[in-house]
């Protein structure tokens, strides 16, 4: 039976046709490897998903965790899941060798654990979470926190949770009032309480590592004052081994409308419930210096927004392939209205074939977006020059807020059609579509709300380094554009569409800075985010088209075809969008509160 | 405390100042009333949405129906507020005094059902589908039937339902296979099984009278062999009394993403597990003469379809109101950037306001177009001649599958965006609007599916009639354009481009007609479904300014600026439809079920 979590000849399309993935391996990094371990890391993790994460996908949404008032309990095939991800080394995916990881490139760890949370998003979750844990602490720890907390992460002995959020500081983390009081043995005490805390409470295996961001008392207001703790769940042993309980407790659970599976909780430090060595407050480790953990939280913030990006996808694309399914086996209604003749495969019905194109444009896309990104994360780790670091960073971070957003929203719209495709069936929980679309719902809003990435893209990384992101970006955008124009035909008409797009997007930010304004030059950062990313994803399209070029069979007629819907259908949407941003619109800015 | 339900100042101001529904006490029908009875049915529904309705709503979402195999259980509340609603005289409030209705206005029966909905959308469906029902008998029954069922049903005894769909046959009713074979006596047995018939088996009250539809052996093929059916749980003797189970039982539940306190089942007819006299089938009662069912159905479709659309308007007005009130309360961030400054309440930051006027221009423009075409059923009903009756069918009938599919998508979108304004919050149960979003999800798929609308408008509609129905429209738009013209200002200049955007639509419509290939013509109807809604609320908006006027006030400043948001932000997003749809794109249909 053919998978349903992802498309495998899309993916190999995707990192050997177009990205040429294979070709990392001449970085030092990768030397170790090549496509076939690549393309092992594809094939375990497809198994891996097929055999112990999808199996489970209803169950957890069915039977979320339940806590006791001291635990947390989660159903049993969660466990057994994470133990097989970690059996197979894949925690360590694309971390170092020399800390036990497999040093793969982080577009090919994603690629796989693309096909993990395509199967079960909330299982999912708790790697998620342990592989961005463990990524921090071993760029900023030092040895004896790598020893004592990444290697048992990596090994799946541990597992990690981020606790940033605060009840009165979620997007605004300036806000944050949990404090960290130093001892004179160097560790720190924590008192405070967490929010939205994934995967704080569970017997899954034998530890939990929060990374905690707080503040010590004396520091500097606002963000500046922000630094980050290693609070473990239990304190650990020089030998490696786990001991006594610490003062972290969850005061509850949060109940999601999807995401079921994933325990999401509100996290207390220094409650005294616990009092390890009779002192009061959560043991805490501080990592690297002081009041910098809000920058060492930004410096993993590109990869955790390209993870939530991915995971959107992944929801995004396992409902465009069950709504083909069901589209090719469903009978209803005829083409030519002759009752005597028998129902045909709703396929053939022109809006549902738009329907699942739609979704086609938006996955396929989504997951071109995801890879192209993560690939410049392994370019950005293995840059042979200062300039090629800077110039793959520019380029990455203009990127990030669109690999983060556009999927967000439209893989949750693909959602959205993959259940109409399905009609009634689709809103059932007896099929698996309402799932994905519940579950997809969380990422617009975790991980830096869709208005915060658009202020992110639109506040800060157009006009990062005198322009230096867009201009980046706008060469790579001209190079595919120069290509196309080159190939001539139809690829050539695409390339002119897109060139005449981009141009209107760097006018247009040019006139929205032109006025001396910045609540109006924000005022509708969220449509600039909008028509910005469906620009970015006419270029992304146009990359295949043109890597499709004209070889024949099913698969490059299918990429050609969703090149031409995302150009005729999507790409004109950003003309108004941004029309009514040069504009300088002030309708929204000038709505008063008394007026709602 | 303010309601959350909907706002009645907007109710007033839709019924009042702009439709002058007061004025319908002029007709004969409503002579009895006065905009005093109108008050009262908008007072007591409130009251009664808040005190029966609102409270459960949340538990009957966590405690969804059982079924043991033979009966449906239903949480107690739902029977309590089913019967507050019957006994102040609801069920019947639009219907015929002579049959025990109140005869009021189908508008003020709607507006008044609105905070219903609102309240509890699941519960509400009971009652809807009882109207429903009992309207459909009340037309095409005979005497003896309005006795039997539509007269306990106004009174609270029976609940109704309409058994349509089957499994093989959802949007295609040609395709039903349920048999009504005739009996000497007049009456009928039906063998069979019906798919999605909420409310079919529970012990709310004494009995369901389930309506269905079922061939005749020896009919025509499709849907010129449907025919009506009442199909009672229990069967009813000539004093009224309920007698014998009739051979009508649930074979399942499904278990939707919403909606959940509704319950929704398989029916099988005629399965031999009571068999009524000893004959088999379960007994049913012809509506109306043979094959002509599914005319009836359609003779009640607009006012089903309606009532789907307001359904989705009042789900999008609570969940703006909810939105606007955390807005006011939740702190966080702060306009000008300085820590030390207390966070201000999030409806200052512009993208807070955006999504916040986005939902009022959604849920408000939804709310008055509902309440426009509720009216337009009233003018219908009571036309002075015959010409008006004409005038009034032609622009209702073009109206409703945008009253249908309109707020089914762009209130369900504001149910998105009241999410999203409280982050993370808005994805738990612990809020109200992840199940409003839940709940919403359904309207694009049920009575006609979004698809089916749009080709009941751009296959049916436009063109009927000679194109009267889409003349009458042009003839409303038209008198508001010269009516804002008139007033000069910023209402010219609405008019105009509201003028412009409907000229194109006439003209694109004709160019999608000018070519001789229905299938080009229609394979991008959804797409033209959505661009004429847009266009037909901009008139909505338009006339809600044009009433507005220069009156002073929050009230009157908050729709202006609605009405200035759908001018710059929503009608713009119709000009690339309208040409793609003039393009006569082909990518849809070109499209093969290979290349997906």
């Amino acid at each position: 039976m053919k998978s349903t979590l992802l498309s495998r000849r899309d993916l190999d399309f995707l990192l050997y046709e177009w990205l040429r993935v294979d070709e990392l391996t001449k970085r030092h990094r990768f030397a170790e490897h090549s496509r076939d371990t690549f393309d092992g890391v594809l094939d375990l993790s497809e198994e891996l998903a097929e055999k112990y994460f999808a199996p489970h996908n209803k169950k957890s949404d069915a039977n979320e965790p339940t806590f006791d008032g001291q635990h947390v309990t989660v159903i049993g095939e969660v466990k057994e899941a994470i133990a097989a991800f970690a059996q197979a080394d894949l925690v360590g995916a694309s971390m170092d060798e020399s800390l036990g990881g497999a040093q793969l490139p982080v577009c090919v760890a994603q690629a796989g654990f693309a096909y993990v949370s395509a199967a079960n998003v909330s299982t999912s979750g708790y790697l998620m979470l342990t592989v961005a844990n463990a990524n921090l602490i071993a760029k900023f720890g030092d040895a004896e926190q790598i020893e004592t907390f990444v290697k048992p992460m990596l090994a799946g002995r541990f597992t990690g949770t981020m606790a940033l959020s605060e009840t009165q500081a979620g997007s605004s983390l300036a806000d944050i009032s949990t404090r960290a009081e130093p001892r004179a043995d160097g560790t720190y005490r924590l008192f405070g309480s967490k929010m939205w805390i994934s995967g704080a409470e569970h017997e899954l295996n034998d530890n939990i590592v929060n990374l905690v961001l707080a503040k010590i008392p004396g520091g500097p207001a606002g963000t500046k004052g922000i630094s980050l703790f290693i609070v473990p769940k239990y304190l650990v042993g020089a030998d490696g081994s786990v001991g006594e309980r610490n003062d972290v407790t969850v005061a509850g659970l949060n109940h999601k409308m999807g995401q079921r599976g994933l325990s999401n909780t509100v996290l207390n430090f220094g409650e005294g419930v616990h009092t390890p060595d009779g002192d009061a407050g959560a043991v805490g480790y501080l990592v690297g210096e002081p009041h910098r953990g809000l920058m060492y939280m930004f410096h993993m913030m590109n990869e955790a927004r390209l993870a939530v990006g991915m995971g959107a996808v992944s929801l995004g694309y396992t409902g465009y392939l069950k709504s083909v399914e069901y589209a090719r086996e469903r009978t209803q209604g005829r083409v030519v209205k002759d009752p005597t003749t028998p129902q045909v495969p709703i396929v053939e019905h022109a809006d549902v074939k738009r329907m699942l194109l739609a979704q086609k444009a938006y996955v396929e896309g989504g997951l071109a977006l995801g890879l192209y990104c993560t690939k410049l994360v392994d370019l950005q780790r293995t840059a042979e020059s200062a300039e090629e670091g800077q110039q793959v960073t520019d380029l990455l971070d203009i990127l990030v807020p669109v690999a983060k957003s556009w999927p967000s929203q439209w893989c949750l719209e693909a959602n959205s059609l993959a259940i109409q495709v399905h009609g009634g069936y689709g809103y059932t929980r007896e099929y698996d579509v309402e799932q994905h679309y519940r579950d997809n719902r969380l990422n617009p809003i975790h991980e830096g709300t869709h208005g915060i990435q658009s202020l992110d893209l639109l506040g800060r990384k157009v006009t990062q380094r005198g322009g230096a992101s867009l201009a980046e970006l706008g060469k790579a955008v001209t190079a595919t554009v120069e290509q196309a124009a080159a190939a001539g035909g139809e690829a050539a008409e695409l390339a002119a569409s897109l060139n005449a797009s981009w141009q209107r997007v760097v006018e247009v930010t040019a006139a929205m800075y032109a006025v001396d304004d910045a609540a109006a030059t924000l005022a509708n950062s969220a449509i600039y985010l909008e028509a910005f990313g469906h620009v970015v994803m006419a270029w992304i399209w146009l990359e295949q088209f043109v890597v499709a070029g004209g070889q024949s069979g099913d698969f490059y007629d299918g990429k050609r075809q969703a090149a031409r819907y995302f150009f005729h259908y999507e790409l004109p949407r950003t003309a108004p969008q941004l029309d009514l941003l040069e504009s300088l619109d002030r309708t929204t800015l000038e709505m008063r509160d008394g007026w709602f």
